[in-house]
This record gives structure tokens, sequence and C-alpha cells, in this order.
């Protein structure tokens, strides 16, 4: 009742506190581009101060389109999360609309803008942080956001899709002490990303129950991508006392182990095993084709995109976060230790 | 004056003579979704029949959007035309929407009418073969349409967007000679596809050239992926007087033969020189990392989309056709032979 009175009331209430006419009003409730940005704030503010309620995501006109934001699209991954949303969308009749904002100058205003003109059923992003004033806008559009959460984000105020990167750091360790390494390098992902402390963490569980000492000696910083690896690698083989076995925490990174190895004049994996984390499409084409953890890109996309179908439809989501399973894909970069 | 008169005289009579409403005719005419397929048919056909014209596409309303569009998205170079693409589009105020088509039962019709709801600028479509009913109801739809071609297809009724295949041949062919080889392994591309054949002939051409023999023993079939690359690089290194460089005319068939070349113990470069052609973002790090023929993919793409947003405002193009340099990156994979 208080939501309906308080409705009934400001539509052109707030159109004489901000001095424009009702149309201006209403252009800035449906999320209209042809606004002044400050008629657009001046309007924004009252409608948030008297409590305007807007018609619920149900009532909204279907654009037929949803939205997929990426910071940059040279991240290695991009295409399998693109197929996996847009596999759904397309079922669902619904186009994808595939953006990069980050490099742009003034992005997230021209990005809304063009969102306002054409309109989504919603957006995902895949993003390492949703900016917060971005949000707020989505929020006030009423356009439902899902976060694609390759990453391990601390939990933010919209449903994420994630994978189980601990059991994948577990899984993997586990695998390479099972074929009798007992010196396993590791190399680090980012320490602020949660996905970087969650796979170093499932490393250290899966030595400890098998009784084996965690060495800080054997463990490198990295980044995720293949210059790290090297250099990480680099390091680790150069120890007295090698490892015999390296867990590179991310696919990319893990190619810069085998180069670490090839530059040393040895082979994978007959001096030293490597385990990568992603599976990327190309590391089946990787020579040797990598042992690695495979992240489920194109279905964290697929279920992402459900989510955020449902979302426009005015459907409740059952959980704030999923994380989907991780496996242990194998190939031939891991052995047993040469003896000796 | 012709034209203003046909078009004068269509637009209600099309309506008596198909039986419909005037509103049925104009919702074909604009191309809306909610017409009976059997109702559309009949309609156009009489639009056709009585040289009905739309207005030109500089006076259709702008949707904001252009549509990519691709056989699938398991293509390893499918985010590098998006990047291309999505960054002259953004850079445009317009959303790029990407699909795949492919995989779907009924792809074409359920594709074309949700261009129908949503509107679109233009079409890019990177396929190696654009079907010919979808292409004829684009064009009543005066929907303009751009082809990137990275596999050199034959001349299209559109303009196309490709990259010169046989210069990347002649080139890297070129580059192995001058390191010292005499006996230069080919791996060839689908022997349909026109770019296959450019690449060929660009090998061909620099061993004339180079005064040296064109051996059919030296040249193996293959299919662009990785499979064939092994294979093929396999059955090469197998001859009793075997390559001591080889040019696989793809990315992923030159990783196939340092996986063919691993497995006989031998090692790329020292043993065997490989190039491949395609320069995808992973062959970076590959190892070692690859010398090879770049495509340049997004800025093909940034070149597809920069024309199709001028087909939409109704300018021309200069030519029906546009190949942009291949050129070869030079990287660790190709050394002199080994001598002995």
């Amino acid at each position: 009742m208080v939501a309906r009175e308080t409705r009934r009331v400001t539509i052109s209430a707030i159109a004489d506190l901000a001095g424009v006419s009702v149309p201006t009003v209403s252009r800035v409730i449906n999320g209209r581009s042809d606004v002044a940005p400050q008629t657009r704030q001046r309007v924004e503010e009252l409608l948030t101060r008297h409590g305007y309620r807007r018609r619920p995501p149900s009532m909204r006109a279907s654009s037929g389109l949803v939205d997929l934001v990426f910071n940059d699209l040279d991240s290695p991954w991009a295409v399998e999360i693109i197929r996996g949303v847009e596999d759904v969308a397309h079922a669902a009749g619904v186009g994808t609309v595939v953006s990069a904002i980050h490099r742009q100058t003034a992005p997230a205003e021209q990005w809304l803008n063009g969102l306002r003109g054409r309109g989504t059923e919603g957006v995902i992003f895949v993003l390492s942080m949703v900016e917060a004033p971005m949000r707020a806008e989505l929020r006030r559009m009423d356009v439902p956001v899902v976060i694609v959460d390759a990453d391990g984000l601390p939990p933010q105020d919209a449903p994420t899709v994630g994978a189980t990167n601990w059991a994948g750091g577990l899984r993997a360790t586990e695998y390479l002490i099972g074929l009798g390494h007992r010196r396993i390098g590791f190399i680090a992902g980012p320490p602020q990303l949660m996905c970087s402390r969650a796979r170093m963490d499932g490393y250290r569980a899966a030595l400890e129950a098998a009784g084996l000492v965690f060495d800080d000696a054997l463990v490198r910083p990295g980044d995720f991508y293949h210059e790290s690896g090297f250099v990480g690698g680099t390091r680790l083989l150069g120890l007295v006392d090698p490892p015999t076995a390296i867990f590179a925490s991310s696919d990319q990174m893990a190619l810069g182990v085998y180069e670490a190895v090839r530059q040393r004049g040895l082979r994978v994996p007959d001096d030293v095993s490597v385990v990568g984390f992603d599976d990327l499409p190309e590391v089946r084409w990787s020579s040797p084709p990598m042992t690695t953890v495979r992240q489920p890109l194109a279905e964290m996309g697929m279920l992402a995109a459900r989510t955020v179908l449902r979302l426009a439809k005015g459907e409740k989501v059952e959980s704030p976060r999923i994380e989907l399973a991780t496996e242990l894909v194998v190939r031939d970069s891991a052995a047993a230790p040469a003896t000796g």
C-alpha cells in the first residue's frame, strides 16, 4: 500500500520539484538517453529521495538483448565465456551484446548511454571488479546484474558464478603426489585475488594430508601470465635441490614453465612434470599436451545467462553465489619422477 | 521520378493484391517479426514484382547495434575478430551483437526473427559461406552486409575483408630458404578454400624463385587443425630424406608438427625448423615461441566494422574486396639447418 501511494504521488510532483516537464521525468524513468546529464541527475536524486518505485523488471518491455561485459577482450578465456552465454541466449531468442569497456576513455558513461538507448534484459559482467557508480546506475535502471567470476571475488551484491578453486588446487597436487613426487613446486597467482589463495590453499592442504612439508622455497609468485611462469619455473629449476614437478596455478604460467624447462635443455614430463590450471582450448595443442585443472568457463557463461534471464523475468535466484566444479584433465605433461 | 511513382502506387495496392491490411504490409516492409511466414512471403513477392522501393538505409532508424555472426565460436581466432569489431563499434557508440548460428536447429530463421525485432545497422559475417536465402532476406530488409574472410572466399556480392595469403606463403618460405634450408616440407589446408591454394602457391613461387625443385613428396594434406599437422609432420619426418624445415599453413597445424618433432625425440628448431600461419595469440606462448605469418585479424574486424557502419549511412565503399597485409613474425622456431 505504501509503495503504491508513494508511486502515485511522485511522478508529476517530481516534475514540479525538478522544474521539468512530466515527459522529461518519464524519459529519465524509462532510461532513455535523450536527457541532459544534469537534468537526469537532478530527477534521479528526487526520485530516490521521494521513494519513487519503478515497475518491477517483469513489466519492462523485452529488449531481446543481454549484455556481456569484459574488462578487455584479450583474456584467453573470453571466447569460452562468450560461447556459453551466446548458446543460452540464442536458444532463448535473445541476442548477446559483447562489450569491452576498460580501454575507452569514458567507458562507463558512454556504455550506459548506449544501454539506455537500446535497452537490455540484463548485464553479465566478467570483470575483476565492477565499479560502484555503474552498479548503482544499473540498479536505478532496474537492470539485473550477474557476475561471472573466474577470479574468485569477495562477495558482491549481485549473484556470482564461479568455480571451485580450492578443490582444483587440492586435486592437482594430490595427483602429482600419487605419481610419486615429493618435491612439488608451486607458482602462485596475484595474492589479492581470492582464487589465487584458494588454489594455493588447496596445494598446501594436499601436501599436509600426505604428510609432506610445505616449503616456502618451492613457492614462487606469479600474475597468471606467461612471463611470470617462465621466471618462476627458471628459479625453481635453478635450486640446488629442484622440484621434480611444478604446479602452475594458470595454464599460461604452466606454458611459461614448459619454456623454462626447454631452455634448460630438459624435457616435460621426462625430467619435470608440469600441471596447469584453466584448461584453455590451446593447451590441448601444447607439446606435450598439458595435464591441467579444468574451469568450466563455457558452463559458467551458460549459468550466468540463465540466471540473468530469470532475473529479467522477475524470478528469484536460490543462491547469491554458485561454484561449478573444477576437474583434473589428465594429458601428457606429468609422469612419475625420474629415478636417481 | 519513376522510383517515386512506383513507390506511391504500391503500398496500398500491395495490401489489396495480397488480401491483407495496409499495416500488415508496413510490418513486412519494416522487417517486423509479427507477421505469419506465409503472409510475409506473399507480400514480399508482390513488393518485389511491383518494384516497391524501400527507403534507403540512411533513412532507417538507428538501432545502435551491429551484428557479428560466426559459424561457431570455437574458432581460435574468433576473439581477435570480436575485439576488432567491438573496438570500432564501441567508439561509434554502437553495440556489438555476437551470434553463432550453425549449431542451432533452425538457425537462420530464428536469428532473422530476432534481427527483425531489434533491428541492426548491419551484419558482419565470419563464415566460410553465407547461405543464399539468408543473404536474400537481408537484402530485402535493406541490411548492409560485410564478410570477414579469413578463408579467402571466391567473390560474393558483398564487400569482403581478407588477408594477403599468397604473399604470406611466399615470405615464410623465402625466410626458411634464407636460413639455408633446401628441403622444406609444406602442410596444406583444405584444397577447396582459396586461402589454402594461395598459401601453397606462395610456397611454390618462393622455391622456384630460388631455383629449388617443388617436390610433391614434401607436401602433405591438412585441414588447418592440430591433428592433421601432427600426422603430416610425422610423415614428413619419417621420410628417408626428411625435410630440415616444415612450413605449416596454419598455427594449429604447426603446433601439431611441434608434437610430431617431440615424439620423435627431436627438437624445434635444433633438429627441425617450423613456421606457422595466423599468429594466434597463444603461439607466443608455445615452446619454443613460434615464428609465423601474421594475419591481422583484429584489424580485419576493425575494417569490417568501419565498412558496415559506412554502408549503414548509405555511403559507398571504394572496393568490393580489401586484403590487408600479412607479415612474418620471427620468434624462435626456425634456425639454420644442422650441418651434417
